[in-house]
């Protein structure tokens, strides 16, 4: 399936609106290009529905959010979802501001998603409201171990049913659950957590992705993001070749974005049914 | 005349103010830098005049515009005006929306630009108010080719006529006219369009280059663009030489910029007058 | 004692809250993170406070500042102060504007500011509104020479004893001060001022280094300071050895600061106490 989507993302380049944090940005940008998408980043309130119209899927992302900005995630949200576009919730630092959980929770009673992409911190600030983030990285008591696993994934098998939407909690392993399936994703390395943005990255590139295999939404999850941890293992393993360092990393890792192949990528997934 | 571009950018620095959009900023100071320029970005209303006039030149880019900073926009076009300095304008993703086309064409009332810069489908928005720009890229039935060269560059000289601005339409093949005289360029590489902030730096360093060569705008213009085009080659090489990807391409093209001097360009460039 | 920051700075991982410019806010998130820092950019005034509240240090950089961030600074520095949280000034640009300035001024009168780090300019314009910065750089009758250095200390320590934050006045000499002692450090390299950011990736890890050292003020910000240079001087050597650029610079810069040890950085500082 994900050959498939990986072919006509090539073929259609598939436009991504974001409205996304100032942080990253550039980084989301040259990620969607890197995948054959195509961004168009605009969060101006008297231009993001006729944006979105023009778009194939709209990824939200509240880092650096500010009053004006949420007004128009709404907005273009809620134009995406009449217009049927794949629309994906980046919920930074949810937790780590009352701002940020109750815009993520705002945002979740506005609009449908179709992806809820974080970290589970920020996940479990989105549904229970009971823990913290700090510095826009999970809490240590928040770790995804194999003693927790299970919990984890009963945890997001229900916020899916809760929101309808695919729910992606990555870290060290990562979970990607709808009401009924789960797989379990152990690609990625450490130094993923050594560069800000691989985050944002991943959920903008859901956009690029989810826009062309909107008819399987886990599967299409699961495979970008196994894509996005392989990628940062190719990069990794480049470091290591040239004892260089984070910023050698970042390049290396959107390099592997922009030349990956599916048979490459085959060979490198670790990505289990559960 | 280049030539002595190139020198006294390296002797006098000049300072472009930039008012531009937040995904590609820093690629635009980098590039600036990179050529020898000095780049402030500042947007505030409270200030702009203020910093326009202690730079040589100013840059509009509307990518990612908002009500606060097209404002600022026209106060800092106005002065600069005043104060003869060259004005650039970017029209970023004109023809995609409302706002952007309308703000470009209050632009282009209020300010005289010496030097707008844009793809054939920005320029036509600008211009006709007749097309749509599709992911800040140019339409598929908006491309130059040989067979619609001869109209563009009718219509980008008419356009010039308009508005006493060289017309830089940007895209595989380059025009750059004013009512009298066009050069047709054609350096560059498909690999530019496959990172974000080509065109924005671009823009950013005609600031530059601007500042300098104000008294022969169209040949500064030019030679810009096919500096650009050419670096676009010299990096798209180096990415060939070591199998790497879009992100080393953006490196190793500001890597170009900040090293080429006169002798290589002149061997380099591909650029006829038409 | 900065190898004990080091150290720590490993095993704590200090969460630093930035309020910050969006030119050079990707590089200054990466920069903390390459020194084991947490960077978390937040700059909205209904969660400043709260932001600043779960982090362990601000750093405020007035660059591409406008009304809203301005009271958001001045909020989340009151609450850093309550806490005894270390808090950055990098005051970008002041004296090219009078928005910029009287910003600056604002902020010294309303936050107790640990470290203040500048160029000779803008340290200038706060305190004797006296000078212009250029291009948010250094004037040429501003620049620290051998024959003005003491009379630069002496105005440094003067600064220092009216605000009580340690004065750092960086350039091709870096001045580093309190009310009693002055250390002067000549790491660095010309090819610093070739790209955007690097003074404002020196602010954002003093944020870093300063939540570990913050009982030794004035030694920590100094070595911190050594430490971008000779990392500078590591990055320049990488790009002479393949003659590269002012992109490649860039990122071998950010590669040494996260991969400097200071065994390394021993040999490497060329600091004195004065």
């Amino acid at each position: 399936m994900f050959e498939k989507v990986l072919e006509e993302i090539k073929l259609r380049n598939p436009i991504v609106h974001c409205i996304t944090n100032y942080v990253t940005v550039n980084d989301c940008a040259n990620a969607i290009l890197a995948v054959n998408g195509s961004p168009i980043m605009a969060d101006d309130i008297h231009e993001v529905e006729e944006i979105t119209t023009i778009c194939n899927a709209l990824v939200i992302n509240i880092g650096t959010l500010n009053e004006r900005t949420v007004a128009s995630m709404i907005k273009a949200g809620k134009m995406a979802n009449h217009l049927n576009h794949p629309v994906v919730l980046d919920p930074v630092g949810a937790g780590a501001s009352k701002l940020r959980t109750n815009t993520a929770k705002k945002l979740l009673e506005e609009i449908n998603f179709s992806v809820i992409r974080g970290n589970i911190s920020e996940i479990k600030a989105l549904a229970m409201n009971m823990t913290s983030t700090q510095g826009v990285d999970a809490n240590i008591n928040d770790i995804v171990t194999a003693e927790n696993l299970n919990e984890v994934i009963s945890f997001a098998k229900k916020f899916s049913q809760e929101t309808g939407a695919v729910i992606a909690i990555t870290g060290a392993t990562d979970i990607v659950a709808n009401q009924e399936k789960t797989y379990v994703i152990t690609n990625g390395c450490a130094m993923m957590s050594r560069i800000t943005g691989t985050g944002c990255m991943l959920s903008a590139i859901l956009g690029a992705t989810t826009a062309i295999g909107q008819n399987d939404l886990l599967e299409t999850t699961a495979y970008t993001i196994a894509m996005m941890g392989y990628c940062g293992e190719l990069a990794d393993q480049r470091v290591r070749n040239d004892n260089s360092g984070t910023s050698s990393f970042r390049m290396h890792l959107i390099d592997a974005l922009s030349t990956i192949n599916y048979y490459q990528l085959k060979a490198g997934v670790k990505i289990e049914l559960h």
